[in-house]
């Protein structure tokens, strides 16, 4: 394996998710070392959450032009390679502009930029850096999203002709419905959040979806949103029909008001000669239908997927997205119990855990071996 | 945050599935420092391993006993606290031990030992330890199932009356139906494997989720195993009637020959009030049943569930479980293009993704508003 | 109970499927009594399929207007009351308005018209006969349909914001991809299918299934819809966005072209306080969502459905819709047995399964009091 | 299609379920005409029952002695030719030995008889006479069964070596709590239900469903039983380990207090090259499982299933088992609304719902015609 690449960290301290999500993708595959970061535009803050996360003080900066300045003065091989921006949504463009305009690599959390003009000169910025960036829809990175964009680049679907993509979420709910809540969030505020919220929010992470699948570029579309109040001003729930080439139609759905949705992003793409579809909420499972065969369930980790999706997968067939997670409360349980916390009331399995499960083991085959009888296990 | 605590880790080299795991999970909730470890029995390999994970080589030990040695130099603030044991399972009794013995923590494989007796003898090691030993069975550590577990303790389905478990995996097919494999495989052979395969490698997982689960002891047990050929000696099937109490009976039921099947645990509980449904391959829907009322779907991150769950959720309701192992395949991709490695075809989102993502953007903003008109992107 | 209802057909002759559906739902509950029919133009053939299906000669008629010349001169208690109208589409205006015309009750088939013109003129036809006029849309009649309203009615979902609705197939994909095929049948030619082929057939299915459930009118529509070739001239597929009042919005997305999609109609409606989201394809399971709460699942038959979902249900919960088509396979094995064709081969069980199935009870018990020993069973 | 069988009924009157049950699945197919009874033991309640559901007075007996005394005196053309027992569970046996021995064909309820003694008896009888003998287990009707035991029959999963049925219930759950109520009720009186509750009643499916899909014998059970109570003399639970052969082994899993499970029959069927798995409350879906393969979903109605499937599928591809249902709550809406009952509340639509429906299609027409605007539907 090759040495780590140093990556900084913009953004994303304290309990920030999206900071716990980059750090910890950033780690799976052994490839990156937090080098430096400004976490925090406090500098204290920011030092402080650097020492949680065990990256050294000496790179933590006070803020993001002197983490330009300094890093520039360190001899290539020393310093920070590739920059994640994980600020608020308009520092993105300043941030990744100056990062590319100095040799860095990007990886930039989305919206990239506010609007569609800082977007090009961003690209022009790229195109003169010739860098890597990496804007981060997170949902490309599914193992069986990937195998739906092999299969059909290799043509099983036949000539593409309708698409249907939603990314429908209930949480506005909570806000909207209340007019003194709707009209102080900063999330429904155009000045703070920007020209749209739910098309721009998760809208655009099922356009992302519908072309990153299909290989084909939605060409033209025709939006009607939905606002629900008179004095609300950001799209809070919006249908986009969209073209994507001659006789190849679709739609997009959105919503923040979609009641008791958590986060339902999905996709089905129909073919000439085949379809598929796909939900978030159930990643593992890749429906493959067809007119005259039975659907087959695609699943990851199984030799008959692509390259491009077994890369995507780090366990066996049959492991659960998710265990990582499942392994990590154990160690929390256990960094608990080591500090003195309460312990051994649910958090991880313990010795009397493994002693049962011996007892169990040798009761079963010993159960067997007698002819099947009963046998009884220790209290 | 306090202080990470430092972990040394036994086994786990190489590309082997247990130790990445592991690393990321000891990563996930910032609490732990690899410190030190004998990752290889072959010193060199093993020194090679702790350069790609970026572990001192300082504290990369020739073998468990010098580790064990040259740690108790060292003073208690700078020496391992906790140990992972990854070996292979004959050795998960003797390193846990002297580790015990040494007053370190450990967290280990299952399963814990090869015999109940070896067990009963680390249980008493680790009482007279008094330090923390946790044993890895990962599934406790869903969030669902922990509030399966807090549920029932809170009464929620009344006695518990009846319980089923099953693990059910098919693997073992592409072996033990061709005679020279099952007869030359090690994971069939007891001398090396021990003297139970299904039971012992899977069955004690369902029966570790019953009593988790359930909070009741088994009692006793009456087993049938299926070994599909005579000149086979490993159960790879088998099913075992349980009793946990007086009128409180259940089945677990285990296969390694059950075609298809990946990792197929599920549990269901049933009490006078209520019962539970939860499947390891949807671990985020826990299914609440009733007699007379709708079956409720509970789902990670709510506030309705209990603290034990909610600990074990890292990011806000409807983020599903394996949105890590997504992020972490962008910076996979990332990483590749970084190192000058074939870029852009599907790895990660581009900016070309980003420009066209304001563009849709924009362009649904600017249909809606001209009275839902269709609007055309940008090539 | 009372009388049955005389009933009379007007085509689903032969194999006709719409025939099977009307017939069997006439006879489910013990209603109606088929009097008379027009089964099918040629008279000999109408004739033959009335012995076949047990309707007296005397009144079948040779064609539609003798049944009402004829059935006009019988005393008002023995005369047809209501008709069924199962002809081809074109047939339902005149078929429905001279029943009308002449006071008889009638169950038409949709579409109801071909134009909406017409469905006017039927409808002052209708308010002048005063009898009822029932358009069998269906998908309606499920409980779990009939729930959803009531619920809806008592307010469960608080103001409703979004509806979507669906209503996906694929079997148009075997046609239309053929030049030939496509320019020849019957069901894309305007002159011969009407208006509209794909919103004409099913979409309307999905419309009705709006109003119907929320109790709302769609106020306005926009639409854009797929031909999918340039010579061919009806839609196969379609989005509407629709508008049912001050920020009350949808889509209502249908498709003939869907790949693999069987009858794909599903709902989903948003409001303040909950959601439902409903499948035809699994029309026994209601999700009934919220932001807060776990997701409840209604299922017919029980006693917290309401009244008309309740009507709606034959047997006991839990015995699945499709239970009378598996009992009425059984007896269509033993009716060809009876008529001395093969049999025993699957088609029902016979007298062995009995005597097994007698064995296997005495043997569980037989263990069970033996204290869990092994019970040969016979051969 | 040939003339219709005579059919006799015993038992079933009333609002009998297994009544309603036997008599729509008789008319379903045009197979069979009613045409004598003895549904209930009181003459005048049986006559009263005969007119509601239209059997001829004439052929109405005042019990089954009658019956068979006055039926065996008219020719044989004319005579009953099958009788459907559906009676008390004790009564199976007597009558449909009478009727075997006097030459009719008998479709029986199950359990066949309260004996295995029994059971021999009746099949000696049966082989004496020469007629068609059924015994419904009805869910071997389904068509996805029957499609598992014709691709079973052909090889598809090769040697079978495990089986996993089970059939869970709950409803016993609000007796069996009860001191008083299950002291009293006569389900769980030996004396007047035989010799097992849980295991005769609805673990005879699950062994019979296994025997019908496999095509394999049980050789041998060992079996626990649960009975909640020690006052209670009935099994209510129990799992019955099964033995099919060498190395061919298996579970069977009854239960009737499996809390909220419904009519939760499914069947798992494990054999060296693929595998099956299938539940009654999803019935329309047959999963068809493999080691290296995409799991594939089998439908009724396609091409690529059986003959043995086909014939007892109804409908095209995609409509749901439960259609009949769905438009007998049509009917029956439309039949209370002919006898001037409340109508228009949701039974069944009306002309409204036409009249709109056409309205919506020609105003999606216009809608695309006019180049996507918004048409306003009338109100």
């Amino acid at each position: 394996m090759p040495k780590k690449i140093r990556l900084g960290i913009l953004g994303g301290g304290g309990d920030s998710l999206i900071g716990v999500l980059h750090r910890v993708a950033s780690f799976i595959n052994d490839n990156y070392q937090i080098t430096g970061a400004v976490f925090n535009p406090d500098f204290e803050v920011n030092k402080a959450f650097a020492e949680e996360v065990d990256v050294p003080l000496n790179r933590i900066y006070k803020d993001f032009d002197t983490l330009i300045t300094e890093e520039m003065k360190l001899p290539k091989e020393e310093r920070i390679q590739v920059c994640s921006v994980l600020t608020p949504n308009f520092l993105h463009f300043p941030m990744a502009k100056k990062l590319l305009d100095n040799g860095f690599h990007v990886i930039c959390e989305k919206p990239m930029t506010t609007t569609l003009e800082e977007a090009k000169v961003l690209q022009q910025a790229h195109e003169k850096a010739g860098t890597v960036f990496a804007l981060t829809h997170t949902y490309t990175g599914y193992p069986m999203v990937r195998q739906m964009r092999e299969m059909i680049k290799a043509g099983v679907l036949g000539k593409i002709h309708k698409v249907d993509a939603r990314y429908y979420q209930g949480w506005i709910n909570t806000i909207i419905h209340d007019k003194e809540k709707r009209n102080s969030v900063w999330r429904l505020d155009p000045k703070k959040a920007g020209i749209s919220s739910c098309m721009g929010d998760i809208g655009v992470h099922a356009f992302n979806m519908v072309e990153y699948t299909t290989g084909l570029q939605v060409k033209s579309v025709l939006c009607d949103f939905n606002y629900l109040y008179e004095d609300n001003q950001m799209d809070v729930d919006g249908t986009v029909l969209i073209r994507m080439g001659a006789h190849v139609k679709g739609v997009i759905r959105g919503s923040q008001v979609a009641t008791g949705e958590e986060n339902g992003l999905a996709i089905a793409i129909y073919g000439e000669k085949g379809a598929f579809r796909w939900e978030q909420e159930k990643p593992n499972f890749l429906y493959k239908m067809s007119d005259t065969e039975p659907t087959q369930v695609y699943k990851p980790g199984h030799p008959y997927n692509s390259k491009l999706s077994l890369d995507g997968t780090k366990l066996p067939a049959g492991h659960p997205e998710g265990i990582f997670d499942s392994m990590a409360n154990i160690y929390l349980g256990v960094a608990k119990a080591i500090r003195g916390e309460k312990y051994n009331n649910g958090e991880f399995p313990t010795m009397t855990d493994g002693v049962r499960g011996m007892d169990f083991i040798e009761a079963t085959v010993k159960s067997h071996k007698d002819g099947n009888t009963w046998v009884t296990l220790e209290d």
